[in-house]
């Protein structure tokens, strides 16, 4: 959601009502309030789930592999992807969060008195660095996302071949929730006025999309060799 | 999940047990469930999730511009667009439950027992029926998620300026739900023994996915442009 759209609402309920990650809410409760025009959650909290459940199928190939004779031979390895994997996934459901909690401030700020010269100088300044920091849960979902993105190429390949199709699943999302992390940046991106930074965020973000089809359609394509016992 | 993993693992707790989207535990609760070795839920369930995140995505655009005197000319159409998605995203969530259902059932049909030759007659026919059931949910998903693509396009060209990134995120979520979905189609494919049922599901699951990569790549090229006011 664009920062701009909350100021177009006017019968939205208060958050407070609203279920969300913070509260965890149960899952067709998040449902209902993503498609509602409730102001959260949004596409950058809904990206951060999909995300953390790409990295939640690489940690489950993962428990289906560690501790098994067949896949002793790459226990180590199994066993680091699973600790990264949880690790990120906890992360990706706070950045879920975070991300609300920059576009409630932003919301906040976009209220402040603009009658005045100096009031509206005030506020453009301070609605540019709260933009800026709306920036930062999506980037840093991206990078988490790129990694889970990257932890699915293992699974895939030396996790238990009977859920090959997860790590392909596991991939998918990760995928797709990295390019919606970039949207959900550059969305913010696109009303900022500093150039120098723009530049920087999208140098960060060019990095982080770099052969990213590529990389999922390989681990498509070795998910569904091992899916059909190779 | 492979139709095949559920006899490698011992250690796995009982259903009943284990939060899945029937119980409707927290968004977190299903995380976890997710991520473990827990027999459910799996890629299968969770497809249908972020598939109906993609559909609630579309609704949330639709939600923030029906009503509204700017968007008065596309009414009809997005009031359409908002009802066909609620119905899909109900159904995405209702097929996310039949996945794991179907799954279970043919769980237990490899449980039949296999000593004499005519056992292992009636459990292999047994387990090629529940196979077959066990493809269905899954392909209906399908479905539903080229749809829900299709709709993300409509809200992505029409909807609410403000929230074209959300259209953009519904588009990028219900094209991996659907690439998933496929996924989770063939691996049940994988084991079944009958070439003309085979054949007919590819070629369902073929028109599904048919330009889908290329739609995908559109619908974000729109979403990009009007995220910057075009």
């Amino acid at each position: 959601m664009s920062n701009d759209a909350s100021p177009a609402t006017p019968t939205t309920p208060t958050a407070s009502t609203t279920p969300n990650v913070p509260n965890d809410p149960t899952v067709a409760g998040y449902l209902d309030a993503l498609a509602s025009n409730a102001p959260a959650p949004g596409g950058g909290s809904a990206t951060g789930l999909v995300g953390a459940m790409g990295a939640a199928l690489v940690s489950m190939v993962a428990n289906f592999t560690t501790g098994r004779s067949k896949y002793a031979e790459v226990e180590t390895q199994i066993r680091g992807a699973l600790d990264e994997a949880e690790t990120i996934r906890q992360r990706l459901m706070a950045l879920a969060d975070e991300d609300q909690a920059e576009y409630e401030a932003l919301s906040q700020v976009r209220k402040l008195p603009r009658k005045t010269e100096t009031e509206k100088v005030t506020r453009n300044a301070a609605i540019q660095r709260a933009t800026e920091a709306a920036a930062a849960p999506p980037l840093e979902m991206a990078a988490a996302c790129r990694r889970a993105l990257e932890l699915s190429a293992v699974v895939a390949e030396h996790g238990n071949h009977f859920l090959a199709s997860d790590a392909g699943v596991a991939a998918l999302f990760a995928e797709a929730a990295l390019r919606a992390s970039a949207i959900n940046v550059r969305v913010n991106l696109a009303t900022i006025d500093d150039p120098a930074f723009i530049e920087e965020q999208e140098r960060a973000l060019n990095a982080l999309l770099e052969g990213t089809p590529t990389l999922k359609e390989e681990i498509l394509a070795v998910a569904g060799r091992r899916m059909v016992g190779g």
